[in-house]
């Protein structure tokens, strides 16, 4: 597939820079007829958006989503219906401040895509990261939005469960805490270890990295395929593609590489209703790439953001040394707005197979 | 892209089961005039292939791969000359012992894709596990012998280092001793520890997970591409696509949510040949998901081996409970024989990429 | 590939419908470095555009497209430098009068999609044809323009050579007329013909079919590519997605049936500057699939609009039997309106050859 | 989509060239539980098969295919089932004289594609023209006998329906006559008159061209897609993908062009049966790329034979003048074999859009 689109029959295509007029997305292959509203895709994308706490980017962007085709209104004049025709919507960016990167307009900043956009394209749009700004991941959720209307019965949530070396106690799990805090902690007892510790990280102008859960329940048992389109593999692809992801794992993840089969082995009963039963989850809902029926679990690793007080050494674009600190307004720790991103980009492949399902087997309804 | 298909431009199709009568690959867009000989081929298989040690499969095969198509002989009737043209691939399977498996075409072995294939399909090739058989990777270790030669100066060498909780010290990581051991293992101190280890998994009929990195070298600066064929994340994709890999990370990967942005920031200086020198390799070698320059590293878990010889509560296709202990001939570790796939498969995923980027900006020769 | 995308390297994701706010497109895949002008756009765009004669229709429309993504201004505020990033581009609607659409929004139209789309979708924009009016070519143009600029040297022109029965001289053929009468004739001695014709049919309220040539010149040799990817593949099958087109043909095209080898073949000989000449081109450039350097000769027969007065019997999505005549403002020959729009698929259709194989051979600069 | 391979969910990669071991072709994505038998699938290929009568190339080929994976045999011990893995298909080439081509090696026979792959990739296979060679397409008509089986009620036939100037009586179709000649002619009355004029042809070394009639029926309603996935669109790039084709056209085709609004509409009315009726098929069963329910109608035009016995200047590869004429074994009038390919690529790309409307919109079964 190509480089700014993902997915096969629910593709998804964004465009957009940090510093234009706008950015956006093209959702082509949503079937017809899923209803939603402009406030059904708002509410995810105000998830997303910055200066909401003191702990993300104090950038201010409405972050407003419009609808440019591919649906009709109902009736109502306000629920929208989709034709199945591609689905263009569009943000407006409207807090640019293009002179907080004059300075950086040809020093690589240390970690970000400053070198490689230059030794690739030649050309460099210096401006706030230009396309390599995590702004691009507005649209992603706007897609997301629709993602989720597409299959019957989905739940797709995120959490935070690590932030530095601090992870979440996993025995106080509770969904109804993670928007009661800035941090989309699903475990109340850590966000005043967070809160104290991202105080000091931000106060010295530092960054720290984070890991994200996301859990996707309803997912039908059978979707996925062998061999080179893996539910897992596309999940994988799709988080790895969000801006400072530097790991994925599925279930057990890297902590499968620890134990035995007899450990990792998900057993299986019938049960009561005729229904087979997993009686746990170590396969993270997804065996030889296709769903079990169990909720799909994935988490992702997020680097610190790039973007720090401290100086760094580096050079320019003329092949000069230089030292390098990033002034602006940046995120102490970019995993937290990763939370609806990650949910997005799990909910847009979940559709993806879902109708490649419907297709190939037909025994999806 | 689609389900047994990955690449854009380097493109490779397998097809084939356990216990038909060939498996195979067709490689697509090998660029003309790429020699190599059948040897260059066999290499990278044998290096894969079952019964070389007592720590993996006893199955027999010889693993001889065939090239059908694609390629001119030269004058020495020995060296291949590539045309442009699809390369044809096939290995005929010979030890096959489709008895060994009568007597689960109908039981779920836990762990397997038996229950997800039947459910996807309504219709299963049980023997050998079918389609979702790790023998299919022999296909792609064939083409990933030949995506070594469409990158000039590209090396892609990989290791293992974790079996179980036993990590190698990586102070003395040597290269050199890589295939001087059964485990691929860079350090030769783990080498009598997994010894051990392992002989006391594979009597008790258990098995363990383990870790695989992947380092590319000579990979040139610039390639990949944001948003959605990001190297990282086409790597992530393709690694994560072998059977039993439960998670994939780059450079410092989930490392990388513990440390500060100071920390995790690769320093930049002009070197004395006036070329561009990274001080470290957090990134592993790709920023906004093109490549650095630098070394790209890669690693991925893969889980225990799901055929043990313990019983394991399951239902059958008919219902009903039963237990399930997978006898026959299995890996004990099957990380082990997924060093030479993970190789190719990061070899594909970069050559793929260096024939994108030599299209779409022209820079590379 | 996807539904509302075309091409493999250079991609044109388009979106829109009749009646909403705007229509547009993503290129993606355009290469960095590229120099043009909202001007250089524009022109395409308003040999497009409706309302320009009185043998098209006098909807009204001013087409203005707008670059919202992918772009860097050069320092003379004018002139756009592709970044290598994808170019989003946006035209909006401004002259909807939807109340001319409703009394159809259940009937059937005949020789329109209206059916078909309500048998598909079941739900229909009925407001102006939605997805299937001919404004979603504008989207085209203006990616066709931008797909000139990629292949150095390229020059892409068409002209229409039949109206009805009424066919061109070919001995008249100048491409110094086409420009210069409002049917885009390269043979000056039709216009007077086509005049009176066509202004017999628009005062009939009815239509008429009409046959366009696009010629390409400086195609390089060698671009193309066996045997799914074929270069006068992709045009027939772009030019084919036009609305109304209903056949396409290259060089001879259905000629070619008609003659024996000797007469179809085009002769070769060396030329005295040590180039190949070809004699004759009857294949219309293209051989096995691959550009000979020629120049690529395709045609594309578009039916007659069937938007016409005439009552025609049909029926509307209630079951009901009922009979149909499309007022509102439409082309009695569409022909004329597609010869910018056949340009532009045959101009992105061999951009996107050339940077496949740049990437493929590494032969083309 | 990627270079040998077509089809968006059945996907049919194939591969091979005419004087290698074997070619062949993987189809991906056909769904589960299709049943088949190898003598099903040979009817098609003995259809196309060489040296069946005195107007085709002498060329002796069984084109035995073989199926090496992605089914497994019913308890007949006859009988394949799909798994819904790839089918990987196999046949061999047996009577190759790789002599008669030693002269040819360095020459550019006009007309073939023999001047262009050496422009593209540098290297040739010039033994019976390699991959160009229309023995491809023996892979395809396999590929083709598998697409039949995926729509229920879907029959796909052809017939040829044009030799030169001398074409068909439409008024006396009959399909029962195309089998019971050697030109898969509809129409008894055409055939001596072919048999006496390819007779001259063939005897004086020369060739001629002709057009093919396809015509699917059983097409449900609503399949296809706008924009760039219209159902017409992918029947004319697929057709257009057979070697030697020159021209596609469906239903009116070019002869639209030359008709009235009033005269092109397929008028509707309501069935005594409660369902849709169309009063004629000019649009061919397509209309905004979505089929109507009608049969589906398309053309295509192939020019004559490249290899002709009479003398052609030319140039070799080393850039000298040479004169060529073809010896060898080749058919008169490539058309006639046309006939089953057209067939296949027909039913390949309804097959495929079939799963993807089931996929996209759950409206099928």
């Amino acid at each position: 597939m190509s480089h700014n689109t993902f997915g096969h029959l629910f593709r998804v295509t964004t465009w957009g820079e940090s510093h234009g007029p706008a950015l956006g997305c093209v959702v082509d292959g949503c079937p017809p007829g899923i209803r939603f509203t402009l406030a059904d895709l708002q509410a995810w994308l105000d998830k997303r958006k910055p200066g909401q706490s003191r702990f993300v980017t104090q950038r201010r962007e409405d972050d407003l989503v419009k609808v440019l085709s591919g649906v009709m209104l109902d009736e109502d004049g306000e629920t929208m219906i989709t034709t199945g025709t591609p689905v263009s919507m569009m943000i407006e960016n409207t807090d640019q401040r293009s002179k907080d990167y004059g300075e950086i307009a040809k020093r690589y900043r240390p970690g970000h895509a400053d070198y490689t956009y230059d030794v690739k394209y030649g050309i460099r749009d210096y401006r706030g990261g230009g396309r390599s700004s995590a702004r691009e991941t507005a649209a992603r959720v706007a897609a997301g939005g629709l993602a989720r209307k597409v299959v019957p019965g989905l739940t797709v949530r995120a959490a935070l469960v690590q932030i530095g070396k601090h992870k979440i106690n996993r025995a106080n799990w509770d969904w109804a805490q993670v928007n009661e805090n800035p941090f989309f902690a699903p475990d109340p007892e850590i966000v005043p270890v967070w809160e104290e510790y991202l105080d000091g990280i931000r106060k010295a102008g530092s960054s720290i990295g984070a890991v994200v859960e996301v859990i996707a329940e309803g997912v039908p048992a059978g979707i996925g395929a062998p061999i080179y389109a893996k539910l897992d593999q596309d999940i994988a692809s799709n988080l790895m593609s969000i801006n400072a992801v530097k790991g994925v794992e599925i279930g057990n993840g890297f902590g499968a590489a620890e134990i035995t089969g007899e450990e990792n082995a998900d057993e299986m009963r019938m049960g009561n209703d005729g229904q087979p039963i997993f009686l746990s989850n170590h396969a993270g809902g997804i065996l030889g790439g296709i769903s079990t029926g169990q909720p799909v679990v994935a988490r992702f690793a997020i680097k610190p953001t790039s973007s720090i007080l401290t100086e760094r050494r580096s050079i320019d674009s003329d092949g000069n040394n230089v030292d390098v600190r990033t002034k602006g307004r940046h995120d102490p720790c970019v995993g937290i707005r990763a939370v609806p991103i990650g949910e997005a980009m799990v909910a847009c492949t979940i559709a993806d197979h879902y109708l490649r399902d419907r297709g190939q087997t037909g025994r999806l309804k």
